[in-house]
C-alpha cells in the first residue's frame, strides 16, 4: 500500500477526485478532476509543438481570462488527431464537469493523456465524471489517487507540496505531475497541476509559473528522449484563500518568496518526472557552465543530456568525455576545445583539449549512483544552465518498440 | 571468405595497401592507405563539429592547395583529445606516408578512427605504413581489404564503384566508407575516400562534391544517432588519367554526368553506413515533401529520422503516424496538422489532423521489410528532402553501453 502524501488539495478551497471510467484496459484508474470551491486565478502553459491535442486547443482559449474553476483529466488516450469530434468531446469533458459542480464551462481545464488518434469513449467519461463529483474531498489519500489516475507508462504517481509564510499567514502550493516518456525541452507528455491558496492576481501568477518553469532543472529543462509531446500542460490554480496580503505584481516581497517556493515545487516535479524517465536508471545533470550566453549554454547542455551516446554511455556507468566533448562541440554553441573542462562528479575527465589523468574504474563505480552529474566549464562566458536527463537502457527500446498504436 | 569488389583502384593512376599494425585488440586489420602516383586534383570535406581530432585540423590544412597523392588511415584510436602530441603523430603519419612513396608531406591526407583521449602507437603506425608501402596494389582483393582496414564498429565493409563514358573515355569512381556510429548530419564518424580518374580541376571537383554530399539521401542527409563525430572525413582524388576533355568548371557537360555518378556513389555508400547503423535493422527513408522551403523540409525530416520514439516504433514495426506527426510538428519547419498527410510505404496513415482507415496489422507486417519509407506531405510548398535514418535496437544500447573509454 503506497504512501499517502498530500499535496493539491491541502491549500484551501481544493477538492479533488479520482476513479475508473473504463479507459484503460488494465482496469486502472484513469479519471482525475480538482475543483476549487470559488473562482480561481489561473494561469497554464501548454506545448510548443504545432501539432496539438483537442484538449490544448480549448485549454488554450479557457485560460485566457486568468480564472479556473477545476481541471478534469483522463488518461489512457490523448484525444489526439481527433479532429472535430475531439473538439466536441473536450468541450463535452468540460460541460459535464462544470454542470456538476455549478460552474461555467469555460472555467473547467480539460486535460487528456495516453494514446494519439483514438476518439475517447466519451460517455464512459462523463458518467465516471458525473459520478466521480459527489466523492470530492480533501485528503491526502486522495491525493495520491489523483496523482495516480494520470498516470500512463509512468512507474509512480509524482507530487510534491511547499508550505511558505506570508504575512504570517501560512501559504501552500501543492502539484502532482505526469510524464515518464515523451519528455522533451518545452514542455514535455507532462501534464503538471499545481493549486495554491496564495492571494494573487493573474499578471503576477503567470510570470511566477513561467520563471518556475523554465529555471534551471525545472519542468522546461529536463528530456527523456527529446520528443516534445502534443498535449503538454502545466496549470496553476491559485484560490486566494491563505490570507496574506494580496499579491498584485512581481516587485513585492510577498511575490519573491511565492515564486521561489514555487519554482522549488517544480523543479521536485521535474526531478520525479526524469527519475521515472522510461527504462531510466540515472538521472543526469548536466551543468554547462562559462558559456558566451544563457542561450548558448542551454543549447549545449541539451546537446548532452539528448544525446545517444553520452546517455548510453551513462548507462553503461562508462566515463566517456570524448562523447560529452563530442555533443559540446556540435551542439551549435561556441566551444573552443583548448578552454573546456568536463567534470564527472568531482572528477576532472577532460582539460584543456586533452584527457584528464583520472581513475577510470573509480569513477565508472561513482557513476553507479542514482544521480551522475557532468560539468562542462566552457570558459567563454557567464552564461549558466542545469538541465536533467536520463540514461538510455534497452528497457527504454522495449517500452517504446511495445507500446503499439 | 567475402567477395572482393573494385573500387578505389579501379580508377587509372590509384594503389591501395592494408594491413594489421597492432592497433586494434582484436587483431583485425587497422592500417590503410591510398596512393596515387601522380599529383591529384583532390577536394575534402569535414566535420562540422566544434572540437575536431588532429587528424582533421592537419588534413584541413592539407587539402588547401588543391592537391594530394595519398591518404593514410589508421583504425582504433581517433587521435581526438590528443593535444599538441596527437598533432605531431599525425604529421608524423604524414612524413612517414611520404618519404616512403617520395611526395610531399603536405600531399597526405591523414585520418584516424576508433577511441577518443588516447595517443596513438605511432611507432606500430610507423613501422606499419613503412612495411605497406611496398604492397601497394591494383585489385579487387586489396580494396576490400583496405575498406576492412578502416572499420571500428562496422559489421561489413562499405565500398562502391561507378563507370561512365565522357568523349568515349571510361571514367571511373571508387569509394569505400566506414560508419556505424556517431553518425549523423553534416558529416558522421565516417570516413570516405573516394578515387577517381577523371581530368577535372579544383574548383569543380570541390563543387561536385560538396553537391554529392548534401543531396537527398546522400552523406550530409543520414543520422544514426545524431551524434555528429569530431573525426567526420569525405575526401575525393582525381588522378586525371581517364582521358576525358578535361572538366574546368561546373557549366560544362561532363560536368554534369560526372557529378551525377559521384552523387550516385555516395547515396549508395551513404545507404551502406545507415543500413550498419550501430544495431539497425531497418533503414528509415523520411522524405518530407510540401514544405515552405528546403531548409524546413530537411529540419522536418531530420527531426523524424532522428526521433527515438519514431525509431523505436520501426523497430516495433509498429505504424505509429502520431509519433511522426508529434516529431513533424515540434521541429521547428511549419506544419499545419489540417494540411498534412502522412504515409508509411504506400498506406496513408494520417490525413488533415486525423488518423486515416488503415489495417495496422497489415501495415505492421510490410514494416518488416529491411528499407521503411515514411512521407510527410505538409501542404505548404515546394521544398522538399530526403534522409536516411535507422531504427533503435536494444543492440544498439548494448554497443553504445559497453564500449568502454
Amino acid at each position: 500500500m503506497p504512501t499517502s502524501t498530500p499535496s493539491v488539495t491541502k491549500p484551501l478551497g481544493f477538492r479533488a477526485a479520482a476513479g475508473t471510467c473504463g479507459i484503460k484496459p488494465s482496469g486502472s484508474s484513469d479519471l482525475a478532476m480538482i475543483v476549487c470551491d470559488h473562482p480561481a486565478t489561473a494561469a497554464a502553459m501548454f506545448t510548443t509543438n504545432a501539432v496539438v491535442g483537442a484538449p490544448v486547443t480549448i485549454g488554450r482559449n479557457h485560460i485566457k481570462g486568468g480564472k479556473l474553476r477545476a481541471i478534469v483529466c483522463n488518461a489512457g488516450i490523448a484525444n489526439v488527431a481527433t479532429g472535430k469530434r475531439g473538439i466536441q468531446n473536450a468541450i463535452r469533458m468540460c460541460t459535464t464537469l462544470a454542470d456538476a459542480v455549478g460552474c461555467d464551462p469555460y472555467d473547467v481545464l480539460p486535460t487528456s493523456t495516453g494514446v494519439i488518434g483514438h476518439a475517447l469513449p466519451i460517455e464512459k467519461i462523463t458518467t465516471g465524471i458525473t459520478q466521480l463529483v459527489p466523492r470530492l474531498t480533501r485528503t491526502a489519500r486522495m491525493d495520491t489517487a489523483t496523482a495516480r489516475a494520470i498516470m500512463t507508462t509512468d512507474t509512480k504517481p509524482k507530487s510534491a507540496l511547499r508550505t511558505i509564510k506570508l504575512n504570517g499567514k501560512s501559504v501552500h502550493i501543492g502539484g502532482i505531475a505526469k510524464g515518464s516518456g515523451m519528455i522533451a525541452p518545452n514542455m514535455a507528455t507532462m501534464l503538471v497541476f499545481i493549486t495554491t491558496d496564495v492571494d494573487i492576481t493573474t499578471a503576477p501568477l503567470r510570470k511566477a509559473l513561467r520563471d518556475a518553469v523554465n529555471t534551471d532543472a525545472s519542468l522546461n529543462r529536463i528530456s527523456v528522449d527529446t520528443d516534445t509531446s502534443t498535449s503538454d500542460t502545466t496549470a496553476i490554480l491559485a484560490s486566494g484563500l491563505a490570507g496574506n496580503r494580496r499579491i498584485t505584481s512581481a516587485s513585492e516581497a510577498g511575490y519573491a518568496r511565492f515564486g521561489e517556493a514555487l519554482t522549488d515545487l517544480c523543479q521536485d516535479l521535474a526531478y520525479q518526472v526524469i527519475a521515472d524517465g522510461e527504462g531510466a536508471e540515472h538521472v543526469i545533470r548536466v551543468i554547462v557552465e562559462g558559456a558566451k550566453s544563457q542561450a548558448q549554454a542551454l543549447t549545449c547542455a541539451r546537446a548532452i543530456a539528448d544525446s545517444p551516446l553520452v546517455k548510453t554511455a551513462v548507462h553503461g556507468t562508462d566515463p566517456n568525455w570524448g562523447r560529452i566533448a563530442a555533443a559540446a562541440g556540435r551542439s551549435g554553441a561556441t566551444v573552443d576545445p583548448t578552454k573546456m573542462t568536463i567534470r564527472i562528479g568531482d572528477t576532472t575527465v577532460y582539460r584543456k583539449a586533452e584527457p584528464a589523468n583520472f581513475n577510470a574504474g573509480k569513477t565508472s563505480r561513482l557513476m553507479k549512483k542514482p544521480e551522475v552529474v557532468i560539468r562542462v566549464s566552457l570558459g567563454l562566458g557567464q552564461g549558466r544552465v542545469e538541465v536533467l536527463g536520463c540514461d538510455l537502457s534497452r528497457e527504454y527500446v522495449t517500452i517504446n518498440a511495445d507500446y503499439h498504436t
